[in-house]
């Protein structure tokens, strides 16, 4: 039996590397020997057993690697082509797909999330991708790794929050938080047509970072309130969309507040506990809003069309990858990115 | 100067019958004689001091009447004609409207509902309609009042919120309370092609008329346990569309645990202090949902729109008005629909 | 070899029963027992040599059956259940379908129509179903065959017509022509919430049924000029949304006349030859108009969704099937259905 | 009488300077001094007698200004504040505004389009713009006459044209001829998201400019087919939307053959005489594509929009003023224009 490399997670505050066996190919399977991944801040709640995942699970949802092995059923590939994999893997076949929502394939209560949540991930020297013919997306010729890292998870979600608010040319939008996802959401934003990007956060990096990606401008919550001062911008009428990109109960209701009537809330945040909406910040009850939840939409058509924004050199997230590690280091890959440490955004991690 | 009859809001818990000056046309305006009107829970809300309006505001927003006098701005309409005004009314001038945001008009902190809120109501014998040329709907020949007495806002509202779920051919719809508004999304959902729709209440009368709107399973919460009786019913998969016409954190958050993922929730209830969104009731946060929020939409184009409903005969709405009473009753009519007794759903108040 | 007897195209002009292979099931494919099939006009193209069809193809797109074999793929069913296919076949898994465009599934120039076009069809003992996994439908206890005969093409197709003019609530709308897709478009329309339902045709029988799918006005062409009669019904208004079920350049001409400014002309019909829009129907090139072309949806949640509305009784869709006949008479079948004799809508076909 | 100079359509042919009476401002008007204008390929078909428009009527619907007078009715607004005004002027109250088709104002026959069409038009000294509470659009500091002149038309166009075509992020896009509104439909779908961008003209000058809009790759006509051309480098698989903007029936129906099945075919050119659709061109009939016709959207929300977009620096469309000329010297400027001499694109009117 080969074995492999992987980084699992053996218990709440513990992922180590442990040998695995090479997982073995079924007829509608392939099999990915991984170039690159990176490490998502839901893994870092998976690390601090915030989210359930079975001890054993090798962990990881953004692969970036090269056809190593194909299932008999899966066609029109072929061994040594380079791919990525979305971080949900819709089959295409159950009646959620059908119906148009992918990333909730197979329904509740896993939906379309399955590596390194419900099997296993790729940060890991090889990754079986299941429902592969409806999952593996070819690298275009002259892109690097790093350049199509955060395609598979932070590109796709991102854009898919902007998506989701349903923008306007002209349109004033204002993003909360400039994480990877964040930062991602506001290229998107600048993608669909925003003509005024307002965003939120207060480490000097990332609003740096920011507007290389388009926002117009930063308001650093810690020097101002940034509900007044979005207020001020827009002479009272608030913002067209919102996008929250955090997850905390402060900036999801600080969208509320700065929301236009008629306005679209579009919110990218993993929420932790209860979150409340208070009726001051709606509106008087009457705001004709609209709050979208949005998870990460996945599939190769998916793909395709981020890896065709990152061809076409529209936008550039290389500045998103600050750290490099190898697999094999990824226990102190782990430690830097937990403790967001040196202005850390993405880091890429080769075996 | 000529008086009329008119119920006044003097203060919390009073809203009482006094003589008001007949108003006066201006370039813009239409003046309208009420022949019938009704009380909406909005109102009690009001007349308990629970929603801002100013003391000595004449109440109602449910106007049926017909053209007594015609600014020399507006245009196509005569003298005599029998009309109907939305509770909203667009001036479809401002930004807000141009934008198609129609309930909001004139944006933060009214919008558009004016009559008996920042402007006089019509439970009175004379209507002042602004921007008449946007707000005068004609009534087909052949349909009484009562008929058309619900269009202004119980069935605009309520078949808005079965808009708002943007509803499939074959999907299941669960419309939590069965209170007018309520049996009018309930209408608007078999309208729309549900062709499973779900009902929650506990009033025998109710639960009866929303069979007749369209209701094919009505479920009594006090006998089971809506949520747990929905999982059942749609083999755990969840609703595709769950509208909320009641206004409480329980019908609220019930929504949120039947919606399956990719669902919409379409809220139409008015809340009071403050709502929570349990994180457990939205599938792990990663529930690709959206939560829109609808007000009354208004102006003549809906109320046309509306109007055909009626006069199509698809819809019955007469069931709602369940009593009448003359406007120098309407004291004693405010007490009985305060107090929902004698099975109460809509009061039709006739000068 | 297992044989069967099948409808097979041998040449134009010439659709003959023949013994065929018992086809061979695959990993992914589903062998099923036909119990009932029926002819579509499309087959009548195909029969007349005006579709491009390889000789020896078994012909027929429209299958109600019991799955007889499953491959090894294919998870969820069992042996034993009544099923429907839709006509076209997505595999859920190509770039067209992960695009939302499953009918257009593979792409050009074949698409998702497969039955009776580029494989095998159903006018035969036994179907072969390939991608099972996306394609097959249980049929819910207690419908007949008969009932749910017209999902796999007609209904899909008629109400995705309906669907794709974007119905409103109060919405006016005309159906040129009232055979069996017009006649479900009729249904559709009514099931989206238009409350005036134009009809155009001139078979008595055809306008009969066409009141029972939903048809408030019904205008024989041969007595009065459809367009100047619709502009006359809606005040020179025109309709809201006009949808084309025949196929030639008069009633596609038509429908662009009697559309308002703004309205969506859905585009149903099979056409033949060139189509011209003579300018002056749009217009004068200022129309903002939208012109839409649907294909018949497939996939397995299309299907249930179309189930789910023939269960609900909401529509019934029983008086389409005017004919019954074996599949050893097939060959007769096609000479009245060709011929449109005695009132023919659709021929039950029954192995 | 105060009198003014104004280019005034005669007959066919004669498009000359005239004096005309300043006009008398009403109550809903405003009365505009143009500082700038420009002439559009509308007006020269109107010079040419191609379009219906009467004698003595004063041409143009571009204009930008400074507000001179204002009707009583008319607030928010001050008389010495800069102002563009759409060529479309929705009134906002009509049916056809309040359905959501502000370029439909006032439907058949006329529609919304008024200045230089159905009352007199802006290459004057003065224009009255009728409606002014809906259509008056303050000018954001700092910005030139010409960099705003063409958001009444030309650019609400053109961005209409890529905003009706859907586009979605990572799609390939393509533009037919790249005169003013094609320049801006290519500046459009680089602002919604297109990650290439194919343009089709043969004018060098042209193709220069649309490398500045966003194009990506640059078809001649004249030196290889562009179906060909376009199919080649799509793989086959054809566009995702398809912008015409020239008006002719080859245009029209190379969109229609190199648009993918399930794409937009976006229509914005002036057809003359009929329009034919091969049906060869539309995948065998069965191609579920869309045929969208846009008319220029206006009224002032649409206004700001666009000078949102011109104020972000966005899009520089600066580059498409080539030519500038006196008002007393329009002839000739009409002379240039209709002859398409010196690569003129678009001219600067000022009196």
């Amino acid at each position: 039996m080969r074995t492999m490399t992987a980084a699992v997670f053996t218990k709440p505050g513990s992922i180590v590397l442990e040998q695995k066996p090479v997982p073995i190919v079924g007829p509608g399977d392939a099999l990915i020997r991984i170039t690159t991944t990176t490490i998502c801040g839901t893994d870092i709640h998976i690390l601090k057993g915030e989210y359930p995942v079975k001890p054993g699970l090798i962990i990881g949802h953004e692969p970036v690697g090269v056809i190593d092995e194909l299932g008999d059923g899966v066609t029109g590939y072929k061994v040594g082509q380079r791919v990525i994999v979305g971080a949900i893997t819709p089959c295409g076949q159950c009646y959620h797909c059908l119906d148009g929502h992918k990333a909730q394939c197979g329904g509740k209560p896993m939906g379309g999330w399955r590596f390194g949540n419900s099997i296993d991930g790729c940060q890991a020297e090889y990754l079986l991708v299941p429902n592969a013919q409806a999952n593996l997306s070819l690298i275009p010729d002259g892109l690097t790794d790093e350049q199509v890292l955060m395609c598979p998870d932070i590109m796709s979600t991102g854009f898919g929050g902007a998506e989701a608010g349903q923008i306007n040319i002209g349109d004033t939008v204002v993003v909360f938080a400039q994480g990877p996802i964040g930062l991602c959401a506001t290229a998107g934003a600048k993608l669909k047509g925003a003509t005024r990007i307002i965003v939120v956060d207060t480490v000097p990096a990332r609003m740096e970072v920011a507007k290389r990606m388009g926002a117009d401008i930063v308001i650093d919550y810690k020097l101002v309130d940034p509900v007044d001062e979005i207020l001020r911008i827009t002479q009272g009428r608030g913002v067209d969309v919102a996008i929250e990109a955090l997850g905390t109960q402060e900036t999801f209701e600080s969208c509320l507040r700065v929301l236009k009537p008629g306005g679209v809330l579009s919110s990218l945040g993993v929420y932790s506990g209860k979150l409340t909406m208070p009726l001051d910040a709606i509106a008087s009850g009457l705001g004709d809003i609209k709050i979208i939840t949005t998870l990460c939409p996945g599939g190769k058509e998916r793909m395709r069309r981020l890896l065709n924004v990152v061809a076409s050199g529209r936008v550039d997230l290389n500045p998103l990858v600050t750290h490099r590690f190898g697999l094999n280091q990824i226990e102190e890959a782990y430690e830097l990115f937990a403790n967001q440490r040196d202005g850390v955004l993405k880091i890429a991690i080769t075996p």
